[in-house]
């Protein structure tokens, strides 16, 4: 047996306003004046100074907004990847990903394909990547998801929505500020976080546990349970924690691997464009069977906070559809492998996934 | 206020029996055919297949066992360079460490003195280190120190007892197999796996903890009342679970610092030779003032493991002696001021210490 050979972020700050050092800490990675640094940064910050009015652009550095309304896709990281060839004389000096992990996965993936051939496509997979990628920043603006500390960025391609899963593609940095995270809204505060507590789950509870994984896991959970369940934290606890939680939910997958509600989640967002943390929740509603503690818990988390779940969103799909869907969530086999186990093709059928995504 | 820009480890391994993937791990860091690995061996390995027949040295490969019967020296790391350099014609592909803190350490420092001028000694203190160290490679043998995970290597100098703390100094890979740990004598496991309970002890209580320290060293600390204090893990569970402790206490104190165990500790070990794990519990055993859950605690540990703690190791003493491990312990000022606040100097003073080593 071989075990996974994890590549680690390379350096990370924690700490409110550690945002203030983003600029002393890129300037020695600049190449030459010639070279930029470009800062893809989450629109919701557009015109809001809590970012803008701290990022100190100079010589040819570039800000780029994107949207986080649709989940990243590959054509999006090609026609980025273009347009800073086209607009740069230099090959950049580092990519700035600033927001959640939309921005985060766009980050890192122009990163990869800034030093690679040929198109994001062409990567998705496992250990596709032939070169280091260009130097590149993660700061997340919300918590959640992980992808700060992965070795993945989950697109959307034309054929199927899989990571580029690469020891390239995790961050050189990260700046873990929790102050950034201040003005999030309840519902995606709440969705994002889940993707966070279902990583948990998911690892807990699957067949590639081990201890490595396991202690991450069960901290991430306990910081989850405080956060979602109990009324003791201030504000500022609560958004620190959960950004560690974040963190350490994503080193234990990381460790390990997802299960059944980020395969079927996955087939959400391909067909329908579902964004990936409420697609989490849409799909775990319905997961008793495979994860009843996880769910119970999940529902409890949902009631007191008093957020809503999208219902019926697939009640109008055809049956083409919903074989799309299955398709892209059962090509997913580690997922299954590890949430089933080896003998999952035996267990997990069509129609049981058709079952399941009719309810939703 | 500036936060920490903390190095991380590049890569990590963890499993039973990961051990066997070091020979493809570090085959594409061999730089040519003379520049060797330096494997740097704890010589309780010697003539103990479970380590040196599973190591496989080609071309000019050197296997040096080293002795951790005594805390690790500056002298000692520049001999070791010296025989380095005088025995090859290329500088060493690769320095790896296996055994406890002492020769993780060692292989820290090797790593760092080969690629830079002078002395080990020189570089005592924080970011004193200019150039990269050469690749090196540490994989634990006994779990507690968290040496595995840290930016710093303590030596014991001419004039101190202080780490070559500096941002070259973690290793670029780390390879946690718990089966190493299997031949460790009960005592030594105790001793070694308390520095990793002090650790956790003294991060959270220091005034330097954040969300980040605190979530590593909750984590930690859990797994070390679930290995010291319960009988529900078998063998090799707690073999895997301290080894993660041992990880997770190094990050916690790695993003705050320790307190005052170890400061009082390194004065033991500048004056008196006694090895870090023991000398914590040597102090730890009269520290109920500092730290009263975190004493309660360590003593219910060691009373079930029934592991006994040399005393009056000071009564011989005189005040010269005294006022030398007096010294040592006050010159770390960073862990006073963790332990106890700004304000430190008003709180701690030579009697206070003294008064403390002679109970010891």
């Amino acid at each position: 047996m071989s075990y996974k050979n994890y590549p680690m972020v390379s350096r990370v700050v924690f700490g409110r306003g550690s945002f203030n050092q983003l600029g002393d800490i890129i300037a020695p990675k600049r190449l030459n004046t010639t070279a930029p640094f470009i800062f893809l940064v989450d629109d919701v910050f557009k015109g809001n100074p809590l970012i803008t009015s701290r990022l100190s652009l100079a010589y040819n550095d570039k800000l780029i907004f994107v949207s986080a309304k649709e989940e990243p896709k590959t054509s999006q990281v090609d026609e980025m990847v273009e347009q800073i060839i086209l607009n740069h004389k230099d090959r950049p000096s580092g990519i700035i990903g600033i927001g959640g992990g939309t921005v985060m996965d766009l980050a890192k993936a122009v990163a990869i394909l800034l030093t690679n051939e040929g198109e994001a496509k062409d990567y998705q997979g496992w250990d596709i990547v032939k070169n280091p990628a260009i130097y590149h920043v993660g700061i997340p603006t919300i918590s959640g998801t992980g992808a700060e500390v992965s070795r993945t960025t989950i697109l959307t391609g034309p054929e199927r929505k899989l990571g580029i899963n690469s020891d390239f593609t995790p961050f050189d940095q990260v700046i873990l500020d929790p102050e950034l995270t201040v003005g999030v809204p309840k519902d995606q505060w709440f969705y994002t976080g889940m993707d966070c507590f279902v990583h948990c789950i998911e690892s807990l509870n699957g067949t590639y546990l081990n201890a490595f994984s396991q202690s991450y896991g069960e901290k991430a959970l306990e910081l989850c349970k405080e956060i979602f369940l109990e009324d003791t934290l201030s504000d500022e606890d609560a958004q620190d924690k959960l950004m560690m939680a974040s963190w350490h939910g994503g080193m234990s997958i990381a460790y390990s691997q997802v299960g059944v509600a980020h395969a079927m989640s996955y087939g959400l967002g391909y067909l329908l464009g579902i964004k990936h943390g409420i697609g989490n929740c849409i799909v775990f509603e319905h997961l008793d069977a495979y994860y009843p503690e996880g769910v119970a818990m999940y529902k409890a988390m949902r009631k007191k906070h008093n957020i809503l779940i999208p219902q019926g969103i697939c009640s109008n799909l055809g049956d083409d559809e919903f074989d799309i869907m299955i398709d892209v969530a059962l090509s997913l086999e580690p997922l299954w492998e590890n949430a089933i186990g080896e003998n999952w093709k035996d267990i997990i059928t069509r129609e049981k996934l058709k079952a399941l995504y009719q309810k939703m």
